[in-house]
């Protein structure tokens, strides 16, 4: 079980990695981390919010640590786990931050040594940039953290899980199975990220930024985007996400005809429909 | 020519209205108001920033303006201006707020009394919450104000209604011809809501509030839509905004083939556009 003298071990210091480190040290624990660049150890020992790290897969820092928390893409986390488990000292938890699970957890927990447990986490929050240096545990107090165990998880992992989200101080910790987690992420991250990189790249006109407004800034700032990490979670959630698109897709079609018709008081049902519905998530 | 005595007349007392009224009554003008509702004009009174109001046709409200602001939806503001040209002053100079023109101030222009000039003008600011209640001048201080002359406009208006954009403290005041501005429009702003609206009524789980992010909160600010209005000006500006729903479809299904056949190289290639573009937009 966590408690005050469990050392951490991030591996993978970027945003996330980064976040976490900061989070998990400002609350007193001790914090270790594995990077690909010495350059952000170096940051990281400097800045103080890790204790030891090694851009090398130092053993002992894999043999000392309790919680590994794996913050890498998801490609990447698979066989990062592959290549160096033989090293991790028996009964340490392993936990990720990777957005999608399928394809990730259960390959993981297949060739997972018996003597360690994995559970799988997403905690929900990110920036339009990345890297270590834009890293901030802030990133969590207004965001959504769940817990994705599967039947090879103890309750005591979950709890565990759960305890880190709470350390981090996130506002929402639930739990999810593997298969609502990707469908409900397909709907309410992906399709947004594919929407916004849609709306800036369907309209070639170089002069539209001095007449855009609030609106148009609201739906395109997640359409920075990071390239390689976000194509791979697309790919690796192709089929809940062409779900979610298409939906989308129908329902753009039918406001159009709508529109082609001006049927004035369908499309009104339905902005009244939008505006009740949006109206919910203000209240939370 | 508007210099500090003159005194302004707002038709239609609500969101946009009541913040021109702010805005005017803060910078030292001389403000009146129609409205609909004798409740909209005992408010402004009592908030003090207008000097005289009414809820009928003030024929005395009427002659004394120097500048009119029609701030009524498109239909009504072609109305009421068909209904009550016969009561305006010779030589007064009337604008609006309206965001759409063609159908608009060609049909007005047409119509109107030789010794009346009249200049359209698009504040394009607004809020989620609509009436004189939640009005408020600082929904200027970042926005965009386009000035919308014809060839029956003479220099004089077009200085005088980007006098009202600067008194009113807009960031960028710019002019484009109708059929450019309705382009624009139905790009940045139309279009948009569209897309928020089609994103908040796809999916019918009621469960998902408590799982979105930042990510979709932004996507769907927008969503909550005042229906009457915004019917009138999708319908109003149909053959812009159908083109550019279907640049957007095109685009998605470009996105969604390059998905379904894990294009990743490609995905990657629109994705660095997407960012590139955006990036364009924070400089601003």
């Amino acid at each position: 079980m966590i408690n005050k003298d469990t050392k951490f071990l991030i591996v993978g210091l970027g945003l996330i990695g980064g976040s976490y480190a900061k989070g998990l040290h400002k609350n007193g624990y001790t914090v270790y981390a594995l990077a690909h660049k010495q350059s952000d150890i170096d940051y990281a020992l400097k800045e103080g919010f890790i204790d030891k790290g090694s851009a090398e897969v130092d053993k002992d820092l894999l043999k000392e640590a309790d919680v590994i928390i794996v913050s890498l893409y998801p490609v990447k986390e698979v066989e990062w786990l592959k290549e160096n488990q033989q090293y991790i000292r028996p009964g340490t938890l392993i936990t990720d931050v990777c957005g999608i699970k399928s394809g990730v957890i259960d390959v993981i927990q297949d060739f997972l040594r018996e003597d360690l447990e994995m559970i799988a986490c997403h905690p929900m929050a990110g920036k339009e940039v990345y890297g270590v240096i834009n890293s901030d545990e802030k990133i969590f107090e207004k965001a959504n953290y769940i817990v994705v165990p599967t039947e090879k998880n103890t309750n005591e992992a979950i709890e565990d899980a759960k305890k880190i989200g709470e350390i981090l101080n996130f506002a929402n910790i639930s739990t999810l199975s593997v298969e609502e987690h990707d469908n409900i992420i397909g709907f309410v991250s992906q399709l947004t990220h594919i929407l916004a990189v849609t709306l800036m790249t369907c309209n070639e006109d170089e002069h539209l930024e001095k007449y855009t407004g609030d609106s148009f800034r609201d739906l395109t700032r997640i359409a920075r985007i990071n390239e390689n990490m976000w194509t791979e979670l697309f790919i690796m959630n192709k089929k809940a996400l062409l779900e979610q698109i298409t939906s989308f897709e129908d329902q753009l079609s039918l406001i159009k005809r709508l529109l082609i018709a001006e049927e004035s008081e369908d499309l009104k049902e339905i902005f009244r429909k939008s505006t009740k519905r949006r109206a919910l998530f203000d209240k939370k």
